[in-house]
């Protein structure tokens, strides 16, 4: 029998030259594509020929072991999502249907991933740069996860200031959870956080709006919908959501010139190390720094209690000055 | 003067293959190509006959400089990153640059950011399929961030459950920040947590290793590795780490039928609706609830309180049955 291969091909955002030339050269190499409907209409041009197994929303598993069982027939799969394969995507289920059936990687049946920019990138870079700092992706769904569970990493996500792409924002029969999402946000980001709504980024029915935490769960959303929420330094100026990286808090804007007690290259006076002499020279106890820094007393005394001494001594690029 | 352009270029992964056809064209369509060494080497047969600025990597200022500069003399200027513009790349700093000297959209200068897949995307798609559930990104680096605010992000992403992608997690200088990453995990995930340490991905020199939060600090990990942290229901299987994305919540996974009291298409019994029922019907306070699902107890009240009605008559997809 020849060798099967099940290829799952991220396509981007969805138009063809946000495609890599891996996705494009995958699908190309296919005997038989499978996916959601619109994203088989993504690449029309792309399939001639080829058995083609459209799938609504709800079969991802069914697609998995579609593939699956033309694979066994020594064909070559490509299984498409839109952005990324990985993120919310079919790989994992395609995973889980391959280890249901006792499939190894050294079988017959070859599996690769192809990654794509996935919806919180492209969206991104249509409304500015608002991922510059620490993101986080939930996806309002609970279709398939407890509402306790998305609500804890909600609340988590917005006392701890990340940035937040929510994925399947609101369907028809689910209204009320971005809702819920707002009201979590607003007991920790001031009402006017900027947020960006994308709709179908880099198709023909893309549409962008700007609005605030606040006035959010008013605007129009749908399964096709990416909400970008910004974190408390995000801001908005002539029509783009950009997040600061923080250079602000090692120099002066003006100048240029590096802040007293800070050194270009060098963690900031309250980076770790910093930080961690200020905890030792404030002469407070551990519970009265936890409540400072808002975090557990546990962390503080062991961080505290470990004498690891930093080795200075070596010098090595650093992404962010 | 005639119009100049500025290009964020995300080239995904590093390989040409993995870069999008638009990533190519706009490095094509540049006079002027800007970015670190490392990246520039990356696309070294694209880059021929121009222009080409090398910068090292503590010089996103600059580079933004730079690429103004050139755009204000009415030149295509390429900005290129490595993963994606937006994720901790080159959009950020460029946009505050360009804000700073009064810049803005209807101006001469064109901007354009041109979307990647980031490394989180690439290095999953290498180890399995790890982000099938949410997910957050969180840089080590305390060069431009306070190390309080950071441990804070690990703290809430270890305590919510989130799978999560480190960037920039060591460096010759800072060796103690995955110590301290790795301890605020331990207090919320099992020691033999899954972990993949990532580096070059899709590079000739690219290194995968599996090993568990427990022993990750022992891993050699450097600045151009990302390390990912499975939550609690990942698990690694024939040498693939893969977040399951809760099939198993609904469906019996032998049979394939849906489990009592679960519908395909709907929302789970634990989702949100169902979930307020089971909150009203226990006759628990709202402090007790609080406790129990590990959520402010204001957020109880207020969720109670709100007697908004989901409206269930509407049919509408869903990307997870």
């Amino acid at each position: 029998m020849s060798t099967g291969k099940i290829m799952l091909v991220g396509l981007g955002p969805g138009s063809v030259e946000h495609m890599s030339g891996r996705a494009r050269a995958a699908i190309a190499e296919a005997d038989t594509v499978i996916g959601y409907v619109t994203y088989i209409r993504l690449v029309a041009d792309l399939v001639e020929g080829k058995e083609v197994v459209k799938k609504s929303m709800t079969e991802e598993l069914d697609r998995a072991i579609e593939a699956l069982d033309r694979a066994k027939q020594g064909k070559k799969v490509a299984l498409i999502s839109s952005g990324d394969a990985g993120v919310y995507g079919m790989a994992g289920p395609t995973f889980e249907v391959l280890f249901q059936a006792g499939w190894t990687p050294d079988s017959d049946i070859e599996v690769e991933i192809i990654p794509g920019a996935s919806a919180l990138n492209t969206c991104a870079a249509l409304v500015g740069a608002p991922l510059t700092h620490d993101f986080c992706a939930i996806s309002l769904s609970d279709l398939l996860t407890p509402w306790p569970v998305i609500a804890r990493r909600l609340h988590a996500a917005a006392a701890s200031d990340f940035v937040v792409a929510l994925y399947n924002p609101k369907s028809g029969r689910r209204a009320r959870q971005i809702v819920e999402a707002q009201r979590l946000f607003l007991a920790h980001r001031r009402p006017d956080t900027p947020v960006a709504i994308v709709k179908s980024a880099y198709r023909p029915k893309q549409r962008i709006e700007f609005t605030t935490l606040e006035k959010m769960a008013e605007s129009e959303i749908g399964m096709l919908s990416t909400v970008l929420i910004g974190n408390s330094n995000t801001f908005v100026r002539n029509g783009l959501m950009v997040t600061p990286r923080g250079y602000a808090n090692k120099y002066d804007v003006e100048s240029g010139t590096t802040r007293d007690g800070e050194k270009a290259g060098r963690s900031l006076s309250t980076g770790l190390n910093g930080w961690l002499e200020s905890l030792r020279e404030s002469g407070e106890s551990a519970e009265e720094l936890a409540r400072r820094y808002a975090l557990p007393v546990d962390y503080i005394t062991a961080a505290l209690a470990d004498d690891a001494v930093e080795d200075d001594a070596t010098a090595e690029g650093e992404t962010f000055a």
